[in-house]
């Protein structure tokens, strides 16, 4: 079972003072820390900041940087919207041309979500013939478009100039395979010219991030695992979805997830548990709540370890300092439990305290094989 | 000096206990430990099981993955064979056919190991025009052959089907340069075909692991050690030989490695003492017993430092915990003596008091420059 606690590494909020996770109360992790080994795990590498995309793909035993998912395809995953193998994801800002077609705003004066709402139902009616395009609002200027149904290649040029005073750039093919896809987004731009061209001040788009739903081998190819997600919000889901997990759809609270993976458990062997608060508090700034939230999974820890996991692991993704408001490159506070652990006999679990932890400063992207190894699940490497 | 304290690493018989090693009265050890600096080693990486072959191709120095020793190859060197370059090491099951030729048991029934030599015996009358052969037993169903003299690429495929109900796979060659592999393997194969044919149950041979010698840049080419092997086991001696080690031969007690150890001791500067013990007593799941042949050489350690080495590193090529019963992964306790050494003053050697040592979690690749450096034999990397 990995538990991850979105965010979990933190900092002091005054000189001197404990982080979130020291400041909580959380007598059932310091419990595993004492029965099992500790680490800092490190998702990227020294003073990398990593995105939840990364973040978690490390998690998973993969590449971070390689296996590196596209913008367009996460922003589409983190909306929970479909996006199958040959579908591409671009991400999209409303932008402000001049009556000479020319970029005076790139981001168009940072138009309120209410109405990149009202721009994107408009969008929505634009039909081109062979594909289907799905545009959705992510914020402010930020939306994204989805083309279906032609199996495109991202290697296009992106539209956005990186200046203003200029024309958007044209999506030029940069390969030859990707003529197809230079001649839909172009199609697209100018029904989009059509659509927005009286609207102000988002009378246009500028595209980037082009992404096709990244091609990993499964969780269950690589290492035979019947790997399921519980998780609550759709870029989690969607992450373990590129990872082949199965994903338990359809959850809002933890006590949700808590039933779901006590049904789940039987008929699988790999449990990826996500509780997305602490990170949510951290980037609200709010030091307290965050602790608080790492409490209320501490909680719930007695009730994840009567289903008996042979290995646990509670890690985050990437630290998310209240103090900061934002993730952090900071490596994040890791436990090993189980009985094939050497335990450290920590007192707690902490960061300061993993800092002491046998395991050391140690790669993101080794916790899979470490799962497996205490899980019996793999050979001797060479007689 | 390198001391090698074959599947030193171990794990507690009760929760909350103590290890082997941290269960043994280990005075000398502990005096060194306090004295040197410490820390885990990580023979190929986290999670990672090592066999005897890349656990010590690490110690030496090695890539132990890029350096991996083929299965055949390493089974040769595991029975003291001689496998010099251009020799092809091929790992043979004896199996049984049915009257058309399909495998039906790929083991042959797990056969007793006697049962084994008198085959083996048969099969050594086999001769081929052009080459030498050599059969030898390993154990049970298990066997290798040894093809001398003819250059033969290892590039063929093998013939094990890796399942029952089909007939054996044919020695394809797998490259234009194992044409000639392809043909002499063959021909053994009809040789064995019409030698066993009338047994019962082990009528056939499959092959599979076909490797030659590596050929490894030798401790001398790279780093101008003359180095020299003290170990009593044959597997270990034939490691020390694809390093370019010279190898006392004949050893067969530690007395006999200590007093081989004082004649060798003007003539190199690279030591490999290898004590095989704790490697044999965890694989029998012997906890006492373990930490008994720990206690052992931690007596010797007097006479070992008499010598005034400038260096001494203490470690094992992997751990073998005696609750598993078989090699593991979980990293190496290791220290460093020296006169340029800086000491943790730790208070004991262990795994938990190396996961305090200041050398860290480290990889065992690195213990060699570590050695060499210590030792003086470095110079400065730039200006």
């Amino acid at each position: 079972m990995l538990l991850v606690l979105d965010g979990l590494g933190g900092l002091p909020r005054e000189p001197g003072g404990p982080t979130e996770l020291e400041a909580a109360a959380t007598p059932n992790l310091d419990r595993l820390a004492a029965e099992g080994q500790s680490g800092l795990s490190q998702p990227i590498g020294l003073g990398i900041t990593p995105g939840s995309g990364p973040g978690h793909l490390a998690l998973f035993g993969y590449d971070p940087v390689g296996s590196n998912i596209g913008r367009g395809a996460l922003s589409a995953l983190g909306l929970g919207l479909r996006l199958d193998a040959g579908d591409l994801g671009v991400r999209l800002n409303f932008c402000t041309l001049d009556d000479r077609g020319r970029v005076v705003d790139r981001r168009a004066g940072r138009i309120e979500t209410g109405l990149n709402r009202a721009l994107v139902e408009k969008l929505n009616k634009i039909e081109i013939p062979g594909v289907e395009l799905e545009f959705a609002t992510e914020s402010q200027h930020r939306a994204v478009l989805i083309v279906r149904g032609a199996y495109l290649s991202p290697a296009v040029q992106e539209t956005d100039p990186q200046a203003v005073g200029v024309p958007p750039l044209e999506p030029e093919p940069l390969t030859a395979a990707a003529q197809h896809a230079s001649a839909v987004l172009r199609s697209v731009i100018e029904a989009v010219r059509d659509c927005l061209g009286s609207e102000s001040p988002a009378n246009f788009v500028l595209m980037r991030g082009y992404a096709g739903l990244p091609e990993l081998e499964s969780l269950n190819s690589l290492y035979g695992l019947q790997a399921v997600c519980l998780a609550t919000y759709p870029m989690y889901k969607g992450l373990a979805r590129v990872a082949g997990m199965s994903v338990v759809d359809g959850l809002e609270s933890a006590d949700e997830q808590m039933a779901a993976l006590g049904v789940a458990w039987d008929d699988h062997d790999y449990f990826f548990v996500h509780h997305k608060a602490p990170d949510a508090r951290g980037e609200d700034g709010d030091f307290d709540a965050k602790a608080a939230a790492i409490e209320e999974m501490d909680r719930r820890l007695p009730a994840l370890m009567d289903l008996e996991p042979d290995v646990l692991v509670v890690t985050g993704d990437h630290s998310t300092p209240s103090v900061l408001r934002q993730h952090s490159w900071h490596p994040v506070p890791c436990l090993f439990w189980g009985g094939r652990v050497l335990p450290d006999s920590l007192e707690r679990f902490g960061e300061r305290a993993c800092g002491q932890g046998s395991l050391g400063v140690f790669p993101a992207q080794s916790i899979m094989a470490l799962m497996l190894a205490h899980g019996g699940r793999l050979q001797k490497f060479g007689a």
